[in-house]
């Protein structure tokens, strides 16, 4: 199968790797890292980047697109920049599962992919994914018909896992999870504001509301 | 605090980037990419890029040195340069924590770091880790004094909170995990040797073993 992730500055590197590292271990899937321009892409961190191998005119279609997110607001660059819009419309014709991670869902929404549809993002992008007339819901993956967003950063390995059971059946994604070890073992209990404690979680969703301004 | 990731071609994504996320998203580190040479650094998939901003020449110290791991047999360049065992080694001097993921405990035992200590790296390594002097063990993080590994792949995560734990406080820990939205759950358990069916482990031992023998 043939996976694109897009790649856009102020990107969160764990949204693209987490589904990359499953698709890749299943040994039978060609993952291409695509952005606007190629080349080297910005974290968000501002501490490092990934490397997109392919513009956009070099793919024109994907069996899986993986739309992943970033730190706020980084999204309001590919969310108002009509060449990437028209680029995520255009490869979502030809797929059989069209994806976001985190605040991915939020450009998905911008491309007018998840106009009144139930989807996730991070948790603390829900009055924004609200906002722009998608219906928020705090599953980790949700699937509505082709279209698989997922909540915050991590969540994304969760969700190309199932793609891959979807697709390979569970023996090959059984097999990926191994090769992966993927074992959680947190040494807290607090990924998500309903088992945080409160207090953290509105710290938390603060900062992100202050980062969104910048 | 300062954070070092040693990369080299062939290196696990994953391996690399899980931690990355969780001391970048502490907001009180900074981290650094580091390899042999400075630039682009192809993963075990053949299917992208990390990328290094410093060379060895460049840092000369670190808080936490991470070495992550990758296939099989892609430890053996590592494990047998010695301008990179040297750099680990002269690194170590300076850490607070000297970490691994993966069969990069097999890089740091090569480094003589691990010599005659318990330690951890992806299940399918073990017989490797024991030939070399360690003493493997099936916990996802061993802490032996400051020397953390970590078992395979997406383990670095855990790795990294438990750090993050130990250095920054509990709350800092769980507001990472909240900001990453660390809440895993995955479709299936079979994340371990112990959890997953013993057909599917002696599978993938096998194609593991054969990997290395490339």
């Amino acid at each position: 199968m043939k996976i694109a992730i897009m790649l856009f500055d102020g990107v969160t590197a764990l949204d693209a790797i987490g589904p990359y590292e499953v698709f890749a271990a299943t040994m039978k899937c060609e993952v291409k890292f695509v952005a606007k321009k190629k080349g080297l892409i910005k974290l968000d961190s501002s501490m490092g980047y990934l490397h997109a191998d392919y513009d956009f005119s070099e793919v024109d279609s994907a069996d899986i697109l993986v739309v992943p997110g970033c730190s706020p607001p980084n999204y309001k660059t590919p969310m108002n920049d009509q060449v990437t819009l028209n680029w995520i419309r255009q490869i979502h014709k030809t797929t059989k599962w069209t994806t976001s991670v985190c605040n991915g869902s939020l450009i998905l929404s911008a491309a007018d992919i998840l106009n009144g549809t139930i989807a996730t993002c991070h948790w603390g992008s829900f009055d924004l994914l609200r906002s722009l007339g998608t219906i928020p819901t705090d599953e980790r993956v949700v699937r509505q018909g082709k279209i698989v967003t997922a909540a915050g950063v991590s969540s994304g390995i969760d969700m190309a896992l199932h793609i891959v059971a979807w697709e390979f059946g569970e023996d090959i994604s059984k097999g990926v999870q191994l090769i992966l070890e993927y074992d959680p073992q947190p040494p807290f209990d607090a990924g998500s504001p309903k088992k945080a404690p409160a207090l953290l979680v509105e710290q938390i969703r603060g900062m992100l509301q202050e980062f969104d301004k910048r």
